[in-house]
């Protein structure tokens, strides 16, 4: 569909969630019991006990989708007017698939420090927080306090939405090429976000070799100029300490994990891999390289985050169900051991994974339960 | 129904309001037009065109129902958490009523500079605020501040709904007694946010000797230690500059309006009135005089905040149809003549007022639409 008729398409419907009314406010005793007086009593009671608030108000099945603007898909900084359709297209799906009443809350603010203060201060409302397309590397700061200092869940989705569905992909992946997936020697294509967060992930699973590269090549311990955020990636990742550029990084590799930009990847790059590779060229709208180039160059398994190619990789296949379990469980982190069972409860849907098929679909009913079940 | 079986109710309810999907997501071709890609083109136009905001997403019909908990029912200052379950039933409310889709946002502060600055970033996903249940003065610098800076109507509804539901009730009062309402000699006991709404609605409907009281007794203009808040409204009524306790103000007062506290009012300061006296009674749930005890010492009109009395002067019976109709013809501002016409559309609904009926019903299909109609 050409971008005239998305528009046309968003504006003819407006609004894509809207609230709804879970008790009736008929007669008059409807308005004493949920209204004045009886709100009274709910009032005092959850002053005195405010963590029953999980209990008896909407902080039971609420997320707040928190979002700058500030990294929005693949735009950049795009402001929170910008953002607000993305996030009113996650509560969409929260609601559709996961029964979440999600909420949009994009922040007229990019300063770290206000964004932390804000989403302190309308935590009340909400049983979880998912953070949302917040640019590297304010989000890391951002997120780590937020989890040290609430009582609810919080979670940058992409961090870590991003790095469940991919481990998931790889733990099949891997099984496709008959490979063993702690000796695969994995290259990640972007330090933002989601590159640092599959990075951690992958080594949490027991994925020793991993070099992440950003625009100065790969990041090794020592490399000149690292930021605080950088020297920890170098200290997790690249044990073999190897510099230089993305051509030379990629000689060998037996996977390439994209997440920065189209056309990065070229054919000669596939051809310089270890025989039967692995290449997840996930940049959106446009991956890193098309999936025939990547055939024909030689990648066994591919994988995108677009929905007209085989084995989409995208974070709707994990956030649902995330938020999910946490709110049924009433848990207060989204813990390191809860996205690795989540990753391999993911894989587990898929039996029998062959090259065209290493990840559940986004339409398969299961999956939203399976994730669900992995958060405790 | 007493407190214990209220709690019991709200626990076994939980939520009492959630979201729903407007669109379907059931094929793959909904995922590509609602999220993602399809969604990054409304978020670039979104970006460029943000005026677009109110036709393309929930900014069409969302209002944010925000509160400090400071000054919650009668209840004072208890906090975000009591608050929640006043502004979930609001939000219950604002959907049932008017099809307004409202998000409560209570506020982990109490600083006013911090709650104008949180308010002002979460807009972008509102197309209207509610401010509620914030206490005296700060809430007035609050709105005021809101109100200058935002370009979405905001409301403090404890102040102007309140005060529109009351003008409402005094128009079709006088009109039983047969007296003219800009001649009525009115009392207003509590200076706070209702008390100072209702003064300077009525001097804007025209009514001239009006009196408010503070603990310290009647405001008038060279009272000693008045804050600039008081001096303001010293200005603005009492032109008899009369000074004094509650006692002294009452004798020959035409109109009593109570939102104090209960038991204020006695049987003598009620004979002491002007005769065809009219009494508003309206602190809750407990009133200043029950309304038995006003008609006997002689009071020809009596109202009260309670549904279990006639003419229950309430709030709800205002804020869903002002939202509405600002939402639908996409104000930027609650204006004085807004509020002045508002306040003459509910009355008029009663067409052949009594002293048992000067206000419409709760349940009076015809009321949000007639707000609603008044502002422009």
């Amino acid at each position: 569909m050409d971008t005239k008729k998305i528009i046309a398409a968003f504006k003819k419907q407006g609004p894509r969630i809207e609230t709804r009314a879970k008790v009736t406010l008929k007669e008059k005793k409807d308005f004493s019991l949920w209204y004045t007086p009886g709100v009274g009593a709910a009032s005092l009671y959850l002053a005195k006990n405010p963590k029953e608030a999980r209990k008896m108000s909407i902080k039971q099945n609420s997320v707040a989708i928190v979002s700058d603007g500030s990294a929005v898909l693949g735009l950049g900084n795009i402001g929170p007017y910008g953002a607000l359709p993305v996030m009113e297209g996650k509560a969409l799906i929260f609601k559709a698939k996961a029964n979440v009443d999600a909420w949009p809350l994009v922040l007229d603010t990019h300063d770290p420090d206000e964004i932390v203060r804000i989403v302190k201060a309308v935590a009340p409302n909400f049983g979880g927080i998912n953070l949302e397309d917040i640019a590297a590397p304010q989000c890391f700061e951002i997120e780590r306090r937020l989890i040290e200092e609430l009582d609810i869940p919080v979670m940058h989705d992409d961090q870590h939405g991003t790095a469940i569905v991919v481990l998931a992909g790889l733990i099949n992946a891997a099984k496709v090429v008959k490979k063993d997936i702690k000796k695969l020697r994995v290259v990640i294509s972007g330090a933002g976000a989601a590159g640092t967060a599959v990075a951690k992930l992958l080594a949490a699973a027991g994925v020793k070799d991993t070099i992440l590269l950003d625009r100065a090549g790969a990041i090794y311990a020592g490399r000149p100029e690292l930021n605080a955020h950088k020297s920890e990636l170098a200290a997790l990742t690249n044990p073999r300490k190897v510099s230089g550029g993305f051509a030379e990084v990629m000689v060998g590799a037996d996977v390439f994990i994209g997440v920065s930009g189209k056309g990065l990847l070229k054919a000669e790059h596939v051809a310089s891999m270890a025989p039967k590779s692995i290449v997840f060229a996930l940049a959106n709208p446009e991956p890193e390289i098309l999936p025939d180039e990547a055939k024909k160059a030689g990648a066994a398994v591919i994988a995108t985050g677009r929905s007209d190619y085989p084995n989409q990789i995208n974070n709707s296949l994990v956030f649902p169900g995330i938020f999910r379990g946490a709110l049924d469980k009433r848990v207060s982190k989204i813990t390191e051991a809860t996205k690795l069972r989540a990753a391999r409860a993911l894989a587990a849907l898929v039996t029998k994974p062959t090259a065209a098929k290493i990840i559940p679909d986004m339409l398969d009913p299961r999956v939203v339960k399976a994730v669900a079940q992995a958060v405790h």
